[in-house]
Protein backbone atom coordinates (compact mmCIF):
# COMPACT_ATOMS: atom_id res chain seq x y z
CA UNK A 1 0.00 0.00 0.00
CA UNK A 2 1.38 3.22 -1.11
CA UNK A 3 2.48 5.12 2.13
CA UNK A 4 0.04 8.01 3.82
CA UNK A 5 0.66 11.82 2.45
CA UNK A 6 -0.09 13.79 0.28
CA UNK A 7 1.10 13.48 -3.00
CA UNK A 8 1.59 16.61 -5.57
CA UNK A 9 0.53 15.29 -9.21
CA UNK A 10 1.51 17.28 -12.20
CA UNK A 11 -1.10 16.70 -15.38
CA UNK A 12 -0.54 17.39 -19.31
CA UNK A 13 -0.69 20.38 -20.81
CA UNK A 14 -2.64 20.37 -23.05
CA UNK A 15 -3.36 17.26 -25.32
CA UNK A 16 0.01 15.67 -24.77
CA UNK A 17 0.59 12.32 -24.35
CA UNK A 18 0.77 10.68 -21.21
CA UNK A 19 4.12 8.71 -21.70
CA UNK A 20 5.58 11.73 -23.60
CA UNK A 21 5.63 14.37 -20.19
CA UNK A 22 4.97 12.12 -17.25
CA UNK A 23 7.23 9.35 -15.35
CA UNK A 24 5.46 6.06 -15.40
CA UNK A 25 6.10 6.13 -11.42
CA UNK A 26 3.19 9.08 -11.50
CA UNK A 27 0.94 6.31 -12.75
CA UNK A 28 1.65 3.52 -10.33
CA UNK A 29 0.67 6.26 -7.61
CA UNK A 30 -2.16 7.45 -9.26
CA UNK A 31 -3.39 4.31 -9.34
CA UNK A 32 -3.08 3.55 -6.05
CA UNK A 33 -4.61 6.71 -4.92
CA UNK A 34 -8.58 6.36 -4.14
CA UNK A 35 -8.82 10.71 -2.69
CA UNK A 36 -7.95 13.69 -5.25
CA UNK A 37 -7.92 17.63 -4.29
CA UNK A 38 -8.53 19.09 -7.82
CA UNK A 39 -8.76 22.39 -9.02
CA UNK A 40 -11.62 21.54 -11.92
CA UNK A 41 -13.34 18.05 -11.62
CA UNK A 42 -13.79 17.51 -15.21
CA UNK A 43 -10.29 18.12 -16.08
CA UNK A 44 -9.34 15.80 -13.34
CA UNK A 45 -11.59 12.97 -14.58
CA UNK A 46 -10.08 13.28 -17.83
CA UNK A 47 -6.69 12.98 -17.19
CA UNK A 48 -7.51 9.75 -14.92
CA UNK A 49 -9.51 8.28 -18.01
CA UNK A 50 -5.95 8.78 -19.69
CA UNK A 51 -3.31 7.35 -17.52
CA UNK A 52 -5.82 4.28 -17.02
CA UNK A 53 -8.23 3.55 -19.19
CA UNK A 54 -9.78 0.86 -16.49
CA UNK A 55 -9.70 3.37 -13.74
CA UNK A 56 -13.32 3.53 -11.77
CA UNK A 57 -14.12 6.73 -11.21
CA UNK A 58 -17.44 6.35 -9.46
CA UNK A 59 -15.09 4.75 -6.21
CA UNK A 60 -12.93 7.73 -5.97
CA UNK A 61 -13.15 10.97 -4.15
CA UNK A 62 -13.02 14.01 -5.16
CA UNK A 63 -12.69 17.14 -3.15
CA UNK A 64 -12.55 20.56 -5.32
CA UNK A 65 -9.83 23.57 -4.31
CA UNK A 66 -10.07 26.80 -6.96
CA UNK A 67 -10.03 30.30 -6.21
CA UNK A 68 -13.72 29.66 -5.02
CA UNK A 69 -12.96 27.60 -2.20
CA UNK A 70 -12.91 28.65 1.06
CA UNK A 71 -9.76 28.61 3.17
CA UNK A 72 -11.74 26.81 6.11
CA UNK A 73 -13.15 23.87 4.04
CA UNK A 74 -9.29 22.90 3.27
CA UNK A 75 -9.60 20.87 6.74
CA UNK A 76 -12.43 18.75 5.51
CA UNK A 77 -9.83 17.65 2.67
CA UNK A 78 -7.24 16.49 5.71
CA UNK A 79 -9.31 13.88 6.66
CA UNK A 80 -8.25 11.19 4.90
CA UNK A 81 -4.84 11.52 5.18
CA UNK A 82 -5.31 11.24 9.14
CA UNK A 83 -6.83 8.16 8.46
CA UNK A 84 -3.78 7.16 7.08
CA UNK A 85 -4.45 7.29 3.63
CA UNK A 86 -2.77 8.59 0.37
CA UNK A 87 -4.43 11.97 -0.97
CA UNK A 88 -3.64 12.91 -4.84
CA UNK A 89 -3.34 16.70 -5.13
CA UNK A 90 -3.91 18.17 -8.88
CA UNK A 91 -4.19 21.32 -10.60
CA UNK A 92 -5.72 21.62 -14.05
CA UNK A 93 -2.67 21.68 -15.69
CA UNK A 94 0.78 21.24 -15.32
CA UNK A 95 2.08 20.66 -11.97
CA UNK A 96 0.06 21.50 -8.17
CA UNK A 97 0.81 23.86 -6.06
CA UNK A 98 2.75 26.15 -8.61
CA UNK A 99 0.27 29.42 -9.77
CA UNK A 100 -2.58 27.87 -8.38
CA UNK A 101 -4.66 27.45 -5.20
CA UNK A 102 -2.93 24.32 -4.37
CA UNK A 103 0.21 25.80 -2.33
CA UNK A 104 -2.43 26.54 1.02
CA UNK A 105 -3.42 22.58 1.47
CA UNK A 106 0.47 21.93 0.69
CA UNK A 107 0.74 24.35 3.71
CA UNK A 108 -2.18 23.22 6.03
CA UNK A 109 -0.28 19.50 5.17
CA UNK A 110 3.25 20.63 7.03
CA UNK A 111 1.27 22.28 9.54
CA UNK A 112 -0.37 19.06 10.45
CA UNK A 113 3.27 17.06 9.98
CA UNK A 114 2.13 15.12 6.89
CA UNK A 115 4.57 14.18 4.46
CA UNK A 116 4.62 15.91 0.93
CA UNK A 117 5.42 14.25 -1.84
CA UNK A 118 6.29 16.13 -5.33
CA UNK A 119 6.26 14.08 -8.05
CA UNK A 120 7.90 14.92 -11.68
CA UNK A 121 5.48 16.22 -14.54
CA UNK A 122 5.65 19.20 -17.21
CA UNK A 123 5.41 23.02 -16.01
CA UNK A 124 5.39 25.91 -18.98
CA UNK A 125 7.25 27.98 -16.17
CA UNK A 126 9.93 25.67 -16.12
CA UNK A 127 10.19 24.44 -19.74
CA UNK A 128 10.08 27.87 -21.16
CA UNK A 129 12.57 29.56 -19.12
CA UNK A 130 14.97 25.99 -20.29
CA UNK A 131 14.69 26.33 -23.93
CA UNK A 132 14.44 30.42 -23.57
CA UNK A 133 18.11 30.49 -23.21
CA UNK A 134 18.00 33.42 -21.13
CA UNK A 135 19.93 33.28 -17.44
CA UNK A 136 18.65 30.34 -15.82
CA UNK A 137 20.89 30.83 -12.88
CA UNK A 138 18.63 33.94 -11.48
CA UNK A 139 14.93 33.99 -12.90
CA UNK A 140 11.86 35.72 -11.30
CA UNK A 141 7.47 34.38 -12.10
CA UNK A 142 5.32 36.92 -11.96
CA UNK A 143 2.10 35.05 -12.95
CA UNK A 144 -0.28 37.06 -14.94
CA UNK A 145 0.52 40.91 -15.30
CA UNK A 146 -2.39 43.79 -14.42
CA UNK A 147 -4.54 43.66 -17.21
CA UNK A 148 -5.18 47.90 -17.46
CA UNK A 149 -3.04 50.52 -19.49
CA UNK A 150 -0.96 52.10 -17.24
CA UNK A 151 -0.32 49.57 -14.43
CA UNK A 152 0.32 47.14 -17.41
CA UNK A 153 2.81 49.48 -18.86
CA UNK A 154 4.48 50.24 -15.09
CA UNK A 155 4.96 46.56 -14.39
CA UNK A 156 6.59 45.71 -17.31
CA UNK A 157 8.99 48.82 -16.97
CA UNK A 158 9.98 47.62 -13.33
CA UNK A 159 10.26 43.93 -15.08
CA UNK A 160 12.81 45.59 -18.01
CA UNK A 161 14.52 47.36 -15.12
CA UNK A 162 14.87 43.97 -12.89
CA UNK A 163 16.67 42.49 -16.05
CA UNK A 164 19.42 45.00 -16.51
CA UNK A 165 20.26 45.62 -13.06
CA UNK A 166 19.80 42.54 -11.40
CA UNK A 167 20.17 40.10 -14.63
CA UNK A 168 17.30 38.64 -13.61
CA UNK A 169 14.89 36.54 -16.09
CA UNK A 170 11.76 37.54 -15.80
CA UNK A 171 8.57 35.30 -16.20
CA UNK A 172 4.98 35.49 -16.89
CA UNK A 173 1.79 33.85 -18.20
CA UNK A 174 -0.81 35.90 -20.53
CA UNK A 175 -4.59 33.93 -21.51
CA UNK A 176 -4.10 32.54 -25.09
CA UNK A 177 -6.92 35.61 -26.51
CA UNK A 178 -4.70 38.48 -24.84
CA UNK A 179 -1.11 37.14 -26.56
CA UNK A 180 -1.33 39.87 -29.12
CA UNK A 181 -2.09 42.73 -27.36
CA UNK A 182 0.69 41.70 -24.31
CA UNK A 183 3.13 41.46 -27.34
CA UNK A 184 2.38 44.82 -28.39
CA UNK A 185 2.59 46.55 -24.75
CA UNK A 186 5.95 44.71 -24.72
CA UNK A 187 7.02 46.14 -28.11
CA UNK A 188 5.77 49.42 -27.19
CA UNK A 189 7.04 49.93 -23.80
CA UNK A 190 10.80 47.69 -23.53
CA UNK A 191 13.93 48.93 -24.83
CA UNK A 192 15.02 47.31 -28.79
CA UNK A 193 17.60 45.75 -26.90
CA UNK A 194 15.46 43.48 -24.77
CA UNK A 195 15.10 39.94 -24.94
CA UNK A 196 11.78 38.29 -25.51
CA UNK A 197 11.35 34.99 -25.52
CA UNK A 198 7.76 33.52 -26.65
CA UNK A 199 6.26 30.15 -25.57
CA UNK A 200 3.00 28.21 -26.23
CA UNK A 201 1.53 24.77 -26.35
CA UNK A 202 4.86 23.72 -25.08
CA UNK A 203 5.32 19.50 -24.99
CA UNK A 204 2.11 19.51 -27.19
CA UNK A 205 2.12 18.84 -31.14
CA UNK A 206 1.74 22.57 -32.14
CA UNK A 207 4.72 23.81 -29.72
CA UNK A 208 6.11 27.15 -30.08
CA UNK A 209 9.48 28.85 -28.70
CA UNK B 1 14.63 9.58 -37.13
CA UNK B 2 14.60 12.30 -34.90
CA UNK B 3 14.34 15.65 -36.16
CA UNK B 4 17.20 17.88 -36.04
CA UNK B 5 17.18 20.26 -32.93
CA UNK B 6 18.64 20.67 -29.12
CA UNK B 7 17.04 18.47 -27.23
CA UNK B 8 17.12 19.61 -23.41
CA UNK B 9 17.25 16.32 -21.71
CA UNK B 10 17.03 16.60 -17.68
CA UNK B 11 18.80 13.93 -15.66
CA UNK B 12 18.76 12.46 -12.59
CA UNK B 13 19.15 13.98 -8.99
CA UNK B 14 21.35 11.43 -7.55
CA UNK B 15 20.37 8.33 -7.41
CA UNK B 16 16.60 7.63 -8.19
CA UNK B 17 15.30 5.01 -11.02
CA UNK B 18 14.70 6.35 -14.33
CA UNK B 19 10.94 5.38 -14.32
CA UNK B 20 10.78 7.24 -10.99
CA UNK B 21 11.37 10.65 -12.56
CA UNK B 22 11.82 10.33 -16.43
CA UNK B 23 8.86 10.39 -19.23
CA UNK B 24 9.63 7.27 -21.51
CA UNK B 25 9.51 9.72 -24.19
CA UNK B 26 12.82 10.73 -22.84
CA UNK B 27 14.50 7.19 -23.60
CA UNK B 28 13.28 6.97 -26.83
CA UNK B 29 14.69 10.52 -28.05
CA UNK B 30 17.92 9.40 -25.94
CA UNK B 31 18.66 6.26 -28.11
CA UNK B 32 18.41 8.35 -31.17
CA UNK B 33 20.78 10.93 -30.67
CA UNK B 34 24.47 10.66 -31.17
CA UNK B 35 26.11 14.12 -30.12
CA UNK B 36 25.59 15.18 -26.59
CA UNK B 37 26.69 18.71 -25.01
CA UNK B 38 27.14 17.12 -21.31
CA UNK B 39 28.72 19.48 -18.44
CA UNK B 40 30.37 16.55 -16.66
CA UNK B 41 31.76 13.27 -18.85
CA UNK B 42 31.76 11.08 -16.67
CA UNK B 43 27.70 11.45 -15.11
CA UNK B 44 26.75 11.55 -18.35
CA UNK B 45 28.00 8.50 -19.52
CA UNK B 46 27.08 6.83 -16.29
CA UNK B 47 23.48 8.66 -16.96
CA UNK B 48 23.42 6.86 -20.21
CA UNK B 49 23.88 3.74 -19.02
CA UNK B 50 21.38 3.60 -16.55
CA UNK B 51 18.64 4.24 -19.17
CA UNK B 52 19.76 1.56 -21.56
CA UNK B 53 22.30 -0.52 -20.42
CA UNK B 54 22.98 -1.07 -24.39
CA UNK B 55 24.18 2.55 -25.63
CA UNK B 56 27.41 1.70 -27.06
CA UNK B 57 29.32 4.70 -24.94
CA UNK B 58 32.04 4.63 -28.06
CA UNK B 59 30.18 5.12 -31.03
CA UNK B 60 28.90 8.70 -29.59
CA UNK B 61 29.96 12.34 -29.67
CA UNK B 62 30.31 14.57 -26.58
CA UNK B 63 31.13 17.90 -25.75
CA UNK B 64 31.88 19.50 -23.02
CA UNK B 65 30.45 22.56 -21.69
CA UNK B 66 31.00 23.85 -18.05
CA UNK B 67 31.92 26.89 -16.21
CA UNK B 68 35.73 26.56 -17.99
CA UNK B 69 34.37 26.23 -21.56
CA UNK B 70 35.41 29.13 -23.79
CA UNK B 71 32.65 30.85 -25.35
CA UNK B 72 34.02 30.82 -28.58
CA UNK B 73 33.91 26.79 -28.77
CA UNK B 74 30.45 26.46 -28.09
CA UNK B 75 30.36 27.23 -32.19
CA UNK B 76 31.77 24.46 -32.77
CA UNK B 77 28.86 22.32 -30.55
CA UNK B 78 26.61 23.44 -33.40
CA UNK B 79 28.33 21.40 -36.43
CA UNK B 80 26.65 18.25 -36.07
CA UNK B 81 22.71 20.62 -36.08
CA UNK B 82 24.44 22.76 -38.80
CA UNK B 83 24.18 19.01 -40.82
CA UNK B 84 20.80 18.15 -39.87
CA UNK B 85 21.61 15.98 -36.80
CA UNK B 86 19.81 16.07 -33.41
CA UNK B 87 22.25 16.89 -30.63
CA UNK B 88 20.87 16.48 -26.74
CA UNK B 89 21.92 19.14 -23.89
CA UNK B 90 22.54 17.39 -20.27
CA UNK B 91 23.58 19.26 -17.09
CA UNK B 92 25.10 17.55 -14.42
CA UNK B 93 21.61 16.96 -12.80
CA UNK B 94 18.12 18.15 -12.85
CA UNK B 95 16.61 19.96 -15.84
CA UNK B 96 19.82 21.67 -18.24
CA UNK B 97 20.08 25.13 -18.42
CA UNK B 98 18.62 26.25 -15.39
CA UNK B 99 21.43 27.19 -12.72
CA UNK B 100 23.70 25.83 -15.05
CA UNK B 101 26.05 27.00 -17.99
CA UNK B 102 23.54 25.17 -21.05
CA UNK B 103 21.18 28.38 -21.51
CA UNK B 104 24.42 29.76 -23.75
CA UNK B 105 24.01 27.20 -26.16
CA UNK B 106 20.40 27.50 -25.73
CA UNK B 107 20.68 30.59 -27.01
CA UNK B 108 23.22 30.58 -29.60
CA UNK B 109 21.13 27.36 -30.98
CA UNK B 110 17.91 30.36 -31.16
CA UNK B 111 20.47 32.48 -32.95
CA UNK B 112 20.87 30.33 -35.19
CA UNK B 113 17.01 29.55 -36.29
CA UNK B 114 17.70 25.99 -34.51
CA UNK B 115 14.44 24.00 -33.07
CA UNK B 116 14.84 23.88 -29.17
CA UNK B 117 13.25 21.13 -27.68
CA UNK B 118 13.02 21.28 -23.71
CA UNK B 119 12.06 17.62 -22.29
CA UNK B 120 10.15 16.84 -19.04
CA UNK B 121 12.44 15.86 -16.19
CA UNK B 122 12.81 16.89 -12.35
CA UNK B 123 14.41 20.06 -11.40
CA UNK B 124 15.19 20.36 -7.42
CA UNK B 125 13.99 24.01 -8.11
CA UNK B 126 10.64 23.22 -9.09
CA UNK B 127 10.16 20.44 -7.26
CA UNK B 128 11.00 21.77 -3.72
CA UNK B 129 8.70 25.02 -4.74
CA UNK B 130 5.72 22.71 -5.00
CA UNK B 131 6.20 21.05 -1.91
CA UNK B 132 6.86 23.57 0.41
CA UNK B 133 3.51 25.27 0.69
CA UNK B 134 4.97 28.52 -0.24
CA UNK B 135 3.17 31.03 -2.40
CA UNK B 136 3.79 29.61 -6.17
CA UNK B 137 2.32 32.77 -7.66
CA UNK B 138 5.01 34.81 -7.61
CA UNK B 139 8.50 33.71 -6.91
CA UNK B 140 12.77 34.20 -7.53
CA UNK B 141 15.54 31.96 -7.80
CA UNK B 142 18.96 33.31 -7.13
CA UNK B 143 21.50 30.34 -7.18
CA UNK B 144 24.16 30.29 -4.47
CA UNK B 145 24.01 33.37 -1.83
CA UNK B 146 27.00 35.19 -1.42
CA UNK B 147 29.91 32.78 1.06
CA UNK B 148 30.99 35.46 2.51
CA UNK B 149 29.71 36.77 6.29
CA UNK B 150 28.76 40.33 5.53
CA UNK B 151 27.63 39.78 1.77
CA UNK B 152 25.51 36.92 3.06
CA UNK B 153 23.46 38.66 5.88
CA UNK B 154 22.92 41.29 3.50
CA UNK B 155 21.68 39.20 0.59
CA UNK B 156 19.56 37.09 3.26
CA UNK B 157 17.99 40.54 4.76
CA UNK B 158 17.46 41.61 1.00
CA UNK B 159 15.48 37.97 0.04
CA UNK B 160 13.50 38.35 3.05
CA UNK B 161 12.22 42.24 2.37
CA UNK B 162 11.19 40.64 -0.87
CA UNK B 163 9.34 38.05 0.57
CA UNK B 164 7.04 40.57 2.41
CA UNK B 165 7.37 43.87 -0.04
CA UNK B 166 6.22 41.73 -2.87
CA UNK B 167 4.76 38.76 -1.28
CA UNK B 168 6.99 36.34 -3.39
CA UNK B 169 8.86 32.97 -2.34
CA UNK B 170 12.72 33.21 -2.50
CA UNK B 171 14.61 30.14 -3.41
CA UNK B 172 18.17 28.84 -3.24
CA UNK B 173 20.64 26.23 -3.37
CA UNK B 174 23.94 25.21 -1.10
CA UNK B 175 26.04 22.87 -1.15
CA UNK B 176 25.33 19.98 1.19
CA UNK B 177 28.60 20.71 3.24
CA UNK B 178 27.51 24.11 3.74
CA UNK B 179 23.83 23.37 4.89
CA UNK B 180 24.66 23.81 8.68
CA UNK B 181 26.25 27.16 7.95
CA UNK B 182 23.30 28.37 5.99
CA UNK B 183 20.97 27.25 8.74
CA UNK B 184 22.58 29.23 11.13
CA UNK B 185 23.18 32.41 9.31
CA UNK B 186 19.42 32.42 8.20
CA UNK B 187 17.99 31.79 12.10
CA UNK B 188 20.27 34.76 12.82
CA UNK B 189 19.55 37.33 10.16
CA UNK B 190 15.38 36.72 10.03
CA UNK B 191 12.22 37.75 11.95
CA UNK B 192 10.79 34.79 13.67
CA UNK B 193 7.73 34.43 11.97
CA UNK B 194 9.38 34.28 8.71
CA UNK B 195 8.63 30.82 7.03
CA UNK B 196 11.50 28.44 5.73
CA UNK B 197 11.45 24.98 3.97
CA UNK B 198 15.04 22.63 3.68
CA UNK B 199 14.52 20.06 0.67
CA UNK B 200 17.38 18.10 0.40
CA UNK B 201 17.74 14.90 -1.70
CA UNK B 202 14.52 15.65 -3.69
CA UNK B 203 12.97 12.49 -5.94
CA UNK B 204 15.55 10.07 -3.91
CA UNK B 205 15.23 7.35 -1.16
CA UNK B 206 16.12 9.96 1.77
CA UNK B 207 13.99 12.78 0.35
CA UNK B 208 13.76 15.51 2.82
CA UNK B 209 11.34 18.33 2.78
Amino acid sequence: MLPTGLYLIPVTLGDTPIERVLPDYNQSVILQIKHFIVEDLRTARRFLKKVDRSIEINDLTFYVLNKRTPKNKLYDFLAPLQKGEAVGLMSEAGCPAVADPGSDMVALAHQRDIKVIPLVGPSSILLSLMASGFNGQSFTFHGYLPIQGDQRTQKIKELERRIYSDNETQLFIETPYRNQQMVDDLLKSCKPQTKLCVAANITCENEFI
